[in-house]
């Protein structure tokens, strides 16, 4: 049996690294100015523990363009490099100099924000350069060194005069990547990656006013002086104790995030934990809109500052994708896939971690101000009635704050909507019927009807909530919801009360043939009621358990399969108490009854939004003539 | 000056390689599979040329998986490696054997459908596998060898007695990856990656019901047999030539790639393109819905018959995503980020050639099959009116086939449209307004009006339609649009004739007077008309310029920054010739007259979908009331 060892060569292994490292070759910048960042970093770490007899000063790491010499340069003032030390960092593909520094300074560099991991980023500058300069200077009294690489496997190194302390990196950029020469394009990259990390960066100048001197006449114009330009903010909110903050510095960090949103977020969380995992971030509710869809992909990830991605899928339960903000986290496995990320221990916890946060936070903005929690309702229930359908645990916790507004503007809990209906809208057979409106103007007359008995109506508007009432049917006992238009009110809720018909049986009979000959019978179901006689004559209704199955096929689960494609189903109640419909009976042709019928008939649809195009138009003519 | 080369070394790499090689770790299965292909193809090949001096017959790839062993075994019956060939291709990580062999073969293979590139495929084993073996006996008169390595860089290699030529690989599956031990999830994979790759994949075996033999009685049960179970289609129907296909094809090849969907595609488009790039692919149009959003990524990206990925974005065109069906290039850069797809030249051109192929497929369709093409318009004008919009090219191909259809079903082309609106629908100052609405039954009153001029009305109903209007409105000349109801009909067409006024001016001052002091001036703006006398007494009209900004706004770009806030605009155009308003004006109590004013407004408010809530719910009772 032969033994031996797998071998890789560089030839082989390097064009590789240069053409498919990364996905993106943007990430260039990103990883060549997290590698200044952590040799920044360990400065102040060796000089905060006296191993480096250096003044840390306030170092910052400079971006520059050399647009004629095609070149871009990143500069810092980190603990730079000795010849030796180019040879055993830069020189070994995959070395790790980052880990290798947590390896040995590991108690205490433990929280010094140390970013590197794999020894890979450096080497991601050929993907867009085809020749990269090192100019280092270390921290330890020993000349600098120069090292030079064409993207061959081969370099070369001498001793520089450079006489200040860090590292300078000078990419002489491809020409079909020139893009990357142009100060818009890495401002934006700046901005997008670099937007918080811990160390200053320069990119340019930029002019700033200056107060005028005493004495300076009203229309001098006021001085100006050119400063450095920084474009990250190296302390952003969340790396903060939250009793650091006011709630100004937290709508400040918001116009930060996101500069192009006008509306402020409704509330935030404050997320902090560093057990069993680390984790820190701030999420805010945005207002939200009934789209489910357009909202998402606006929470950002980050490890140690630098920008991941703004998909968090996988990691945030889905239902508070529709949040904003950050979070920030060393302990999230990046490179792994999706699925994977979903079976992950650590992802579940923080998943979960996040979803109790988010519950206590709104049982909290619900107790201490319950007022406010209210006027905001109607723009964060989408996500709330998201979560109580996605997430168990949070639908247990949601019980104590989510609401159901009534169409009078009255907020309850469902424990309150309980107490507060339970003697009223108890049917014959012990069960609690909660009606509800979806629109208001449209159920317009359906909410009066069941307001005049004295019900409470709710209005239940969101575009995912006939699943939610399914749920609730389900977990909550010998409860029923009904949409006040899904039958006659006293139908909705069967009381042992009989109502005394003005009609003999045979008289009945006889109306329901003649509307059984008007009424084309596919479109309504004719059902004749014993009414109060101010009742409306002719009303449509829509049974409850057809239309709400539609609805939530239309939203998307649930339901029955095909049902999406049923045809409408529509009743005829005819109020056989009322004055019209005995007049109806009386009128002696058949053709002025079936006018009669007909008016009526349209009547009802309008009262339904069912009366449209050519009949409305009819109906609008005659109703002129009528009142000529 | 020293020089040296930059090093890498196994044990830095090797580690990489196995946990972030592929973001997904699934990917390992199909970069098994897709060296299996390489080696039967390689077999084929020399065959072929005579330098393998076997019989090629009918090899396939048997996936198996061992659950008791915990191991997963991907054999082949391809070209094999001696002991030698492992330790040239196997023991050096990044060595690409494909390459060589395209490389030695260059002009016989070109065409071979060799899959490999990089030499790194067989590594991925490693992400989900703590051991693996490869057992291979070369089709060369060699005996067969035997390679272990349990993933750290050492391996061994000793003599097999494997007889049968091809390469067997067992991965001895790691415990926190035993998902790839369960049959379901190996199915999934190889539906999802290699269901049309070219070589035979058996996995398992499934029964199959053979016909009864002669003289079995009636009840006697079908004799059944065990056969494999080949779970791809190794010549799918984008790899044929369009000649040899019949339309059924299509369709059939379509319910393969949407074993879900049920309703057919409305046509297919297949491209077939070798120079300067090779593309081959089935573009299917479905029926479209209105929602742009919901409707995207399902045309799914392969490269030599291996699924890529069902994300073409930068690919194909915008507004074609919204298509399904497959393209297969070897020639789209696949690991370089998307900004950098849409920058690159050969996917620029991939791009422009698949426009352009849809757009004269379009035309070819139009100008064969009319009738045909009418029919399918509301399904596809989404994505050309998209199209349109967002490519110049498209849109000045689009002039002969894209149509504009009347309310009353008839469509035309924009030329047709012109020629036969022209002269009675120019107005005074010579430019030619077309007439639209977007909604036959809401509008219908204001169509009649139209129509009763002799007009033609078009039916424009796309949630995109307004942009379209506008570049037609910029790129046509002296043309605009009006939808309907944004004025008068006699002003929306200004013609020269005067109408003549039952009303004199010190009426119409009076009535004007009148109107104000009933109708709310921040509602309506009330506008006095000379009309035809039969013309409806009271209108509500909503000019153009402003609801179009409005909803070319919501529908995203376009429009004017916040005007989506700005409340609705209406006129209410009163006909002073009409019988009612004269009515109106002689009416002796200013309680009359109010009651009139106020019925004939709810009545005009009616027409439009404005009366609603309880205005609606009084209108009615009234209504009912008066039939009484």
């Amino acid at each position: 049996m032969a033994k031996g060892n797998i071998n890789v060569s560089v030839e082989n292994i390097f064009p590789l690294i240069k053409k498919f490292l990364y996905s993106d070759h943007e990430i260039f910048l990103r990883e060549l100015i997290s590698n200044a960042t952590d040799a920044t970093l360990k400065l102040k770490h060796l000089a905060s523990i006296g191993e480096a007899k250096v003044e840390y000063g306030n170092p910052q790491i400079e971006v520059k363009i050399d647009k004629d010499g095609k070149k871009l340069h990143i500069i810092d003032q980190g603990i730079g490099m000795t010849a030796e030390e180019v040879e055993k960092y830069i020189n070994e593909v995959a070395f790790s100099g980052a880990e290798e520094f947590l390896d040995k300074y590991k108690d205490s560099a433990k929280d010094s924000g140390i970013i590197g991991h794999f020894g890979l980023g450096f080497y991601s500058a050929f993907m867009v350069a085809n020749k990269v300069e090192i100019i280092t200077k270390s921290h330890k009294d020993e000349p600098a060194a120069h090292w030079t690489c064409d993207g061959s496997p081969e370099f070369t190194l001498e001793p520089h005069d450079k006489t200040e302390r860090g590292t300078e990196i000078i990419l002489h950029i491809n020409e079909e990547d020139n893009e990357f020469l142009e100060e818009s394009r890495i401002r934006e990259l700046l901005v997008k990656y670099n937007k918080f990390m811990p160390i200053p960066i320069k990119f340019g100048t930029k002019t700033e006013t200056l107060p005028k001197p005493e004495g300076a006449k009203e229309d001098d114009p006021a001085p100006t002086k050119e400063v450095d330009d920084i474009i990250n903010n190296p302390n952003p909110a969340w790396t903060k104790q939250p009793t650091d903050l006011e709630d100004e510095d937290y709508k400040n960090f918001y116009r930060e995030l996101y500069p192009m949103q006008f509306e402020e977020p409704l509330f935030h969380i404050h997320l902090n934990v560093d057990y069993p995992f680390n984790l820190t971030g701030i999420l805010y509710f945005p207002k939200m809109t009934n789209d489910l869809n357009v909202q998402k992909d606006r929470i950002q990830l980050y490890q140690n500052q630098v920008f991941v991605t703004d998909n968090v899928e996988g990691i945030v339960p889905e239902f508070l994708t529709m949040l904003r903000g950050v979070i920030d986290s060393p302990d999230i496995p990046l490179n792994v896939s999706r699925s994977y990320l979903q079976a992950d221990g650590a992802v579940k916890k923080i998943s979960s971690y996040i979803t109790r946060k988010v519950a206590d936070k709104l049982k909290s903005l619900f107790n201490n101000n319950r007022e406010d929690f209210e006027k905001k309702w109607d723009d964060i229930k989408i996500v709330i009635e998201y979560g109580m359908l996605s997430e168990e645990k949070f639908f247990d916790k949601a019980d104590a704050f989510a609401l159901y507004p009534t169409v009078d503007g009255k907020y309850y809990t469902y424990d309150e909507l309980y107490n507060a209906i339970k003697a009223k809208q108890t049917d014959k057979d012990d069960k609690l019927v909660i009606l509800y409106a979806s629109n208001k103007d449209e159920q317009h007359s359906y909410i009066e009807a069941a307001k005049a008995k004295g019900y409470e109506v709710l209005l239940l508007d969101s575009p995912i909530v006939s699943h939610l009432m399914q749920k609730l049917e389900t977990s909550k006992e010998n409860i029923s919801f009904a949409r006040v238009d899904a039958d006659h009110i006293d139908n909705l809720i069967k009381k042992d009360d009989n109502k005394i018909s003005k009609l003999s049986d045979d008289e009945k009979t006889k109306l329901d043939e003649l509307l059984k000959e008007v009424i084309p019978a596919e479109k309504f179901t004719v059902q004749l009621e014993t009414m109060d006689s101010d009742a409306a004559p002719f009303m449509i209704t829509q049974p409850e358990f057809m239309r709400r199955m539609k609805e939530m096929q239309a939203t998307g689960g649930g339901g029955m399969f095909g049902m999406g494609n049923m045809p409408d189903m529509y009743n005829l109640v005819v109020n056989t108490n009322s004055e019209l419909v005995g007049d109806i009976l009386n009128t002696k042709t058949k053709k002025k009854q079936e006018r009669l019928i007909n008016q009526s008939l349209d009547l009802a649809r309008l009262s339904q939004g069912l009366l449209k195009g050519e009949e409305l138009t009819n109906f609008i003519k005659r109703s002129y003539d009528m009142i000529k």
